[in-house]
């Protein structure tokens, strides 16, 4: 619990953001998975700050190193320990948060549930967490790949202004990550108008797997869509989750919103996909489609009220290098949360049945 | 797994909605809980069906039976078994469906995932199923109640009307049980138009919980956003989720979004709640806000295109006693389902510490 | 936890010995298996009271109902609940230890922790609890005989005196399920003795597994020997657990204790098997070899020193209908247990590899 | 599951024997603990080979290094991760075990499961993980402290011979971690005969907790007894495991076997232990006792028959540096993973009762 998610491909990660190292610990990944540190950095870098003039100057290498459960290249079956050492930290820069609490943080749940806490970059609530997801993500979507599935994910919003178009080769060549580069430049000035205000903006992540297996997915509580829910959710600067047609659905009719069967090439597939590719909770071979809500930054460098330790009124400007958007750096945390949800699902799969599994009709 | 929902107040329900029983196993309960089936039955008279016109006309009489871990009236600590027996079955209505997938059911996805499935009014993925998460919920109501928290769950918007003034002892008034007597009104009337035209309407639900101790929610995976997030998307029909502002402040600015901190009678309070009472997955004391999409109800007595089990494409008139909106009945699931996630962070939260706890400022 | 056991095959136990009703709830079946209740009930009948001299006189039908999970006489995937009524109940035999705690029984500590309980027939901490491990048992060994594996438990050792000679079809044909007739006999005599000096004896049962696939168990915390110890000992009255050689091999030498390999039909085996079919916590295609310490019946009717719930010094006599020893009937228990175990990590390895498995050398 | 032990209070372990480290995450250690690296590497030091002419003349200085989790101290209630580097690996002694399965070991099982492993010293199976298990432990230690509770093991036998005087003092005066002087030397002349020999002994590691508040453990598979079962058994080299008179009590009567109670200074206790301390699963108050039976050492250096992984039956002689007997180095581990075992259980019992605890009589 706490920090560890999935039921046979496991991930616990662990470490703050000024602490000496931070990591992930995958247990439960088969054996005989061939994983290289350069794969898994490649995806790392794409989480990275300092990567641009729309996120935090700080410069952090994020560099991975493999520790343990990859032998010769393979994976061995047994826990993979994935490592990287914090390297550009400025503690100096929190001292004034040591008792006074901002706006937006944990700061003030962390120090009332444990009554102590790492104030230094907000310790264990820090996005640096994500760190592990993103490493662990790579690894899961090598799982995916070996049954053909595979996940995308993007900036659909942010400031209010959606993507119209969609290109997935445009995704990577701008600075928001938008699939559409008309609205990834209104975008990007939004981003850096709110900047020069002091000020932060929020937005909309979507993310797709393609190519998913029909029957991931578990009744009851560990459907799809609730094991999505939870990790979306568990991403930092997150508040919502819709699979599909999600909120809009619920302004829909049934007649609209059901998606009618047909059999292409042999196959069971639905004409539309307003379920997001999950029925019952269980995959269907659609386009698994969800989308993340994220709030504004919540650090501004601007006069906000708050309270400190002793139970005093006072105020507090946030110096220090933050994103004035974190939504171009939440796309690859919640690619990685999802392939590593439908990785781990893929394999309680393998019990479903006791013998066969589903192949279309011949 | 699975079946399972929780860490330490754990409910498992088990049952389909054609055979002779289902239940709920509660393990963790703690011993000291006063406990009737009377109580337990109030809640469960809020979801059941053949309650009036906008429901379907079904009659089950949903009565509870409590068959361990209540002694002379008070819970021991061993597990609690509820059951109900089901009696107004009438399987034969379902024979059609043997063979063929209901459009936005989960009949192909359970199909292809076991290769066997009971077909009888969805077996398995019935919304019956969750006849035993409001029955834990009464319970976890009362875990809450011993700490002065309690949830409340109404109907925020049906296809695409919202409420817009809120009154408490309205919700259980009117047929929607939505918390606007206009509103409620305008909801029933466009509940019974697409009932006559054979189709069927989405909505939102709203859950509210006030007097939630500070602390619960564990970092990482398990936030207390993360569990809402599983929770409320494992109910069947459900397609978002979203925690105070949600996707709505993925539209605004740092600055608007971040609830300043005062000081009231004591206690860190904030000013405003856009966080709906979570920060970094940590309840804040605030009141915690849930909003969940309804989606329309998948069973609508029109032809509708599908296929079967031999791969040929065919239609379905799906006849048979259905709600045209299922959003009533699902607002005490809700309800319950965040009941069940605060009562049992709230079991885990007093591992937290090695002594002491908030208690505000004297 | 607490009262589940399993992985992705998972068993939660409820009820208690004077409630309405007990039972289990087994999630993770793999769909497509035949399952009646005919099968399960032919194992619960090894475990009823009432069998003979050397049991309880107690008559208790231990009926078992098939409430879930099983369509057609086959497996859905979805939770199975087995469910017997209690009906030979005789509650006023257990009013005096309302407040008196009965020696080697947990009345005290259940107190204690819970500050409440059932005090007829020990609640829910009565041996009658293991009526659900049983048919769960039942279910488990359907799965292992697909794999062309079996469980066999029998009675080593009552009170001292241990069984010389081996035949299977012996275990059923006498009152204390022993191997060997000869000491069957002499375990009977003796039991029947202390029996008439109003006391009890223990004893050790011996499950052995057989035809187990190379792989089940996991390294670390799950190993195989540590899932059967945890098994073993969750069962009421056991204080041991050994594998193999067990504390015998404590007395060994490395040369002699080691069982070195061969190959045989093309498979690897060892010659001998002191490692009683594990290494490393890994099963090695050997026969799974386990024995149980089971303590003498805690009940007697004599006369002993005790305490009561207002801290007086007092002393009891057990009346009621007790086992003079349990040793006969912990035998379906054990093999149950063993049977659950195997068949979970069963289900579980199916994930160990990314693909292929190992299937001897051709 | 797999690498991770406990509920509340959980550990992960991770690492290889020869990669480049290996360490623990603990979660669910509550906040406000002291912890310094000193205190951990105190435990360490004990389990380190190279400490004595009966134990392997490796020389691993097992540093510990707190990763995440203890701030200015304290722990912060977030994830301990503790690392310690592999120095002194000599991989190279291990070429010939590449294709070879050593008797004893889980060479094969790891091969046949995974298709695939680490050959270097055992990698992940390799007693070498029990570091973090001892380093764990060291932090459980402390939390049990803050009730009052602590935990001693000791070898109680080595290659049949038993000790016969109990002095706590002298466990760590001798080479063998014996409490009676006389049988320790005994104990060491029997190792370094087999030593000469090429051979090696096995023995039985005792471990008492005491001062261990009532109520711990939960009923049916979460029994004291039972994951105390599974904590020993998950041990590296361990075959067998009794609580209180364990496999002796099979051999006694109910009349002598049973603990009867008094009152003692308000509290309720038994006048013997022969339940080790446990009653249905729940501590009694009493102290818990516990017995482990170790192999001998399954390396020596004399041939052996054996196969390799291309199916031929070939012999081996593992050279290397190997303990002639593990007993020693088993003894901190056992300990630790009581006291890991018992401060789980510490939290999970909060939990328990929705008010109050027991106290006593006053």
């Amino acid at each position: 619990m706490t920090s560890t998610f999935g039921r046979l491909f496991r991930i616990t990660t662990w470490g703050e953001s000024h602490g000496p190292a931070l990591g992930v610990v995958i247990e439960g990944c088969p054996a005989g998975l061939p994983i290289t540190e350069a794969e898994i950095q490649l995806e790392l870098d794409r989480r990275r700050v300092g990567q641009s003039k729309v996120t935090s100057p700080r410069n952090e290498r994020d560099q991975v190193q493999i520790l343990s459960g990859v032998f010769e290249g393979v994976s061995t079956g047994t826990p993979i320990c994935l490592i990287t050492y914090n390297r550009d930290q400025d503690s100096s820069k929190y001292d004034n948060l040591r008792t006074v609490f901002r706006p937006g943080h944990a700061d003030f749940t962390y120090w009332a549930k444990y009554g102590h806490r790492d104030h230094r970059g907000g310790g264990r609530s820090s996005a640096r967490e994500t760190w592990g997801r993103v490493a662990a993500g790579a690894i899961a979507r090598k799982i995916l790949a070996s049954a053909g599935c595979s996940v995308l994910a993007y900036t659909r919003e942010i400031g209010g202004i959606e993507m119209e178009t969609f290109d997935a080769d445009e995704i990577e060549r701008n600075l928001v990550r938008c699939p559409d580069p008309v609205a990834a430049e209104k975008m990007t000035n939004a981003i850096l108008e709110v900047k020069a205000e002091r000020d932060s903006l929020g937005g909309v992540v979507e993310i797709v797997a393609t190519g998913v297996p029909v029957g991931l997915g578990e009744p009851t509580f560990d459907k799809l869509d609730a094991l999505i829910g939870q990790a979306m959710l568990s991403i930092p600067a997150t508040k919502g989750v819709e699979i599909g047609g999600g909120f809009d659905t619920a302004r829909s009719r049934g007649s609209v919103n059901n998606d009618t069967f047909e059999i292409v090439d042999g196959r069971v597939r639905t004409r539309t996909n307003s379920a997001g590719g999950s029925l019952g909770g269980i995959s269907s071979g659609e386009d698994i489609v969800v989308r993340v809500a994220i709030k504004p930054t919540s650090s501004i460098e601007r006069v906000q009220a708050t309270v400190d330790t002793d139970g005093n009124e006072t105020s507090i400007v946030i110096e220090g290098r933050h994103d004035p958007s974190v939504v171009p750096r939440a796309v690859p945390v919640c690619g990685a949360m999802l392939a590593i949800t439908l990785a781990d699902l893929m394999l309680v799969n393998r019990a479903a049945r006791l013998t066969g599994s589903y192949e279309g009709f011949s």
